[in-house]
């Protein structure tokens, strides 16, 4: 971390998503589709479920942990399919803390690093998840912040998310970019006024109703190769 | 519709979900999942996202019709899979229009219509789809008003939408209880104040995070036989 003066030209802040974004949930949707009769696409209809059960909780005033919602959802599925869980399974949230991050992911933080921008992590995991997520994939010490939802108690993309994590850096709209891996998450950045990168991981498509991202990308590296000053 | 003068006793007012809780999904859910390479669980996967988008939207403050969030969604999902959607497809939109009854609703509201209930659909479909569902499924008749969050430009469960219904009624929560197949939907009615029955549908789940329910029932005509007077 280092201390900038108001002459010290500025390239921008890069926020950027953690889950599936950085870290290649692969091995969790394994040990979930594992659980609810080795069907791989109930993983996905999982991980949807807990992205709409998280704003489920914010519509309604009820925060919960993002790893309560994921073991919940998770009971919650395999009552739909009549599936009795397993009791001595690891926590999930175990298993989410212990995801590797894609294989471009240091190497472009990295040269963004280097090319003076400030990289912010802005997470819907809790506060200390993210850091154990972050620490264990090595990437950590990349990071000048990491800000997780808990302290707006509002999940993304509300629009609270973004306009703190903004206030939170003393920085203004213009000056800041959303990388992410999904629609709603750019497009709800977007809203809030943010540049925005949509990082086209395998299996992810933008949302035709949400604005459009101002990039679309293949991986981290290919955002260092082609991203350009914010201020 | 009759009008109750003050000295009327009164059982109080019910209002229904529409889609899964009163409606058939199952051919909508079949014609979505062939659009998706003839994968049942698709389906699935595809109507959570739609449930999520809604409330992305929400969120954000871009309110969607949801006839055209299925469509999206539907467009988003193909793509995700790498499936070219079929050109000539008859939209969404005319298939939800078109579900039947669950065999058990015409019956079990039509008993709780002659225990002095008055019967309000509150749905996130649009107020003109809303209309023709209903219709279409031989139930509008048996409804005072039909409420759609079109209204409020918010979806369920935003604690609104609730608000919004049980004023436009001229009701306070107690007199009121929210009949749903979806536990995000009766626990966001719950947060609202009102009264609360989960109809157990087959492949629905409560969701353990939210407040339990007042009523669990199997169908409306159960929820006729057990249910006393909120007034």
């Amino acid at each position: 971390m280092t201390h900038s003066s108001p002459s010290t030209p500025c390239s921008g802040t890069l926020f950027f998503d953690v889950n599936e974004t950085l870290l290649d949930m692969s091995g969790l949707n394994q040990a979930v589709a594992q659980r609810l009769g080795n069907r791989p696409e109930r993983a996905e209809a999982w991980f949807t479920s807990v992205l709409h059960h998280s704003l489920v909780g914010t519509v309604t005033g009820s925060f919960h942990n993002f790893g309560d919602i994921a073991e919940a959802v998770l009971e919650m599925t395999a009552a739909r399919y009549g599936i009795t869980l397993p009791e001595e399974a690891t926590p999930l949230a175990e298993i989410i803390a212990a995801m590797p991050a894609h294989p471009d992911v240091a190497r472009g933080l990295t040269a963004l690093q280097q090319q003076g921008y400030t990289l912010v992590a802005l997470t819907n995991s809790s506060a200390a998840l993210a850091e154990k997520q972050l620490s264990s994939a090595g990437l950590a010490p990349l990071f000048t912040r990491i800000l997780s939802v808990e302290q707006v108690q509002v999940y993304k993309p509300d629009l609270r998310v973004y306009q703190w994590a903004m206030k939170e850096m003393g920085q203004s709209a213009s000056a800041c970019m959303m990388v992410a891996a999904h629609g709603w998450d750019v497009g709800g950045a977007k809203c809030a006024g943010m540049k925005t990168a949509f990082v086209a991981r395998r299996g992810q498509a933008l949302y035709p109703l949400a604005p459009s991202p101002d990039r679309v990308v293949d991986d981290i590296v290919a955002l260092a190769a082609e991203i350009t000053p914010l201020c």
